[in-house]
């Protein structure tokens, strides 16, 4: 820490510029069981909350990243906080606050099994079972709403079509302040290394090109230091 | 090829008792989608699977992973066949035959969604969705069947409770020849390094202690090639 203290006192303000601030990232996908074997879960591989986590602490924050289960190592320098389900990863962000950002790039499942079954469901006579599914906790809606809510607050929108419409609905219902949607529709971005990403605020839309995952948070990194001066 | 020729003259016929044996291997989960993004899967990391690929191939086996997602590589000298659903691995392994062992160590789901969005549902005033699941094919019960069937098939069986129950039932209902019984109820086995397995065969049953995944392979490879002269 006294290292770092010296390198970015050296490196001058500039480079550091969320020096002191305090970010929360999510990543990865949540995993809903249904009984002790089977899960729903979903395609993300948390690369993109990843790159975020580590693009945020380049630039001097103090980054918690909430993840769900992936293959991923944590970034330098960033703890990671490891959660399953959508219940956890909110408790898990709400114990995070107070922050200044808050950046929601997990893919958290919408619906969890009503029920979780504790021993294993049997193939039986009655035929396969129904899954009664309930709605979970919106995590990126919470947080917007929190009476410590963070000065920033980043929703993503994985959508597979219509992204901006969507996008820009998802901005009003959740509360947040601007929402990063993505087009999965895209063979290879869930999962993948690159993304096409829009940006949407309050006060308009801004495209960018196709980059890596890598350039989308850094960029996005960026982009918030600005924002919070 | 022609190395490991000489290399397998020179040992001798004793350390490859399954040199020109054909061998089927699956492993993994097998991943459901519900939409694009949305998946129903298992906790199955595929390490017992491609322990006995690895296990067979050591003994002289030619073999064929049929392996659903996993994080892990193939083992040097097996050739990995990747799907990702119930019906793509029945599909693979029929390709894969003749074959004179199968062994179907994969975490098979049992159930998928009877019908698959083709764009991401969405959260909607309607409330949560109801997934309706339907019967997948039952890989073991349809290899034991086939009229290519190969002369020594082996299932396994992932239970949570009665695990020896189950095992000695499900060798009468899918018709295969031995089932290596594991009861992933001990927390740290499904995902783990260690597996306590019984091996029921229509000749009874027997114990073995708990050990790692790849002592159980070399030993289940081991009495595979007893069993094939």
């Amino acid at each position: 820490a006294i290292f770092e203290a010296i390198q970015a006192a050296l490196a001058g303000p500039a480079s550091k510029p969320l020096a002191g601030k305090r970010a929360i990232v999510t990543a990865g996908p949540t995993v809903e069981p249904i009984d002790p074997v089977r899960v729903i879960a979903n395609r993300s591989s948390g690369k993109q909350g990843y790159a975020i986590a580590a693009a945020l602490e380049a630039l001097g924050a103090d980054v918690v990243l909430v993840s769900g289960p992936t293959a991923l190592t944590a970034p330098a320098g960033v703890r990671r906080v490891s959660v399953e389900t959508a219940h956890e990863m909110l408790m898990a962000c709400e114990a995070a606050l107070p922050a200044d950002v808050a950046v929601c790039v997990a893919a958290v499942a919408d619906w969890r099994p009503a029920s979780v079954g504790e021993t294993k469901l049997k193939k039986g006579a009655g035929g396969p079972p129904t899954l009664t599914l309930v709605e979970n906790p919106d995590i990126l809606a919470t947080l917007s709403k929190d009476q410590r809510r963070p000065r920033l607050v980043v929703g993503f929108a994985a959508e597979t079509h219509d992204v901006e419409v969507h996008a820009r609905a998802k901005l009003q219902t959740k509360g947040c302040d601007w929402i990063v949607a993505n087009d999965v529709s895209v063979a290879g971005t869930m999962g993948g290394d690159d993304n096409a990403v829009a940006i949407v605020t309050h006060a308009g839309i801004e495209r960018w090109e196709r980059m890596s995952k890598g350039e989308v948070a850094r960029r996005l990194a960026a982009r918030i230091a600005e924002e919070l001066p």
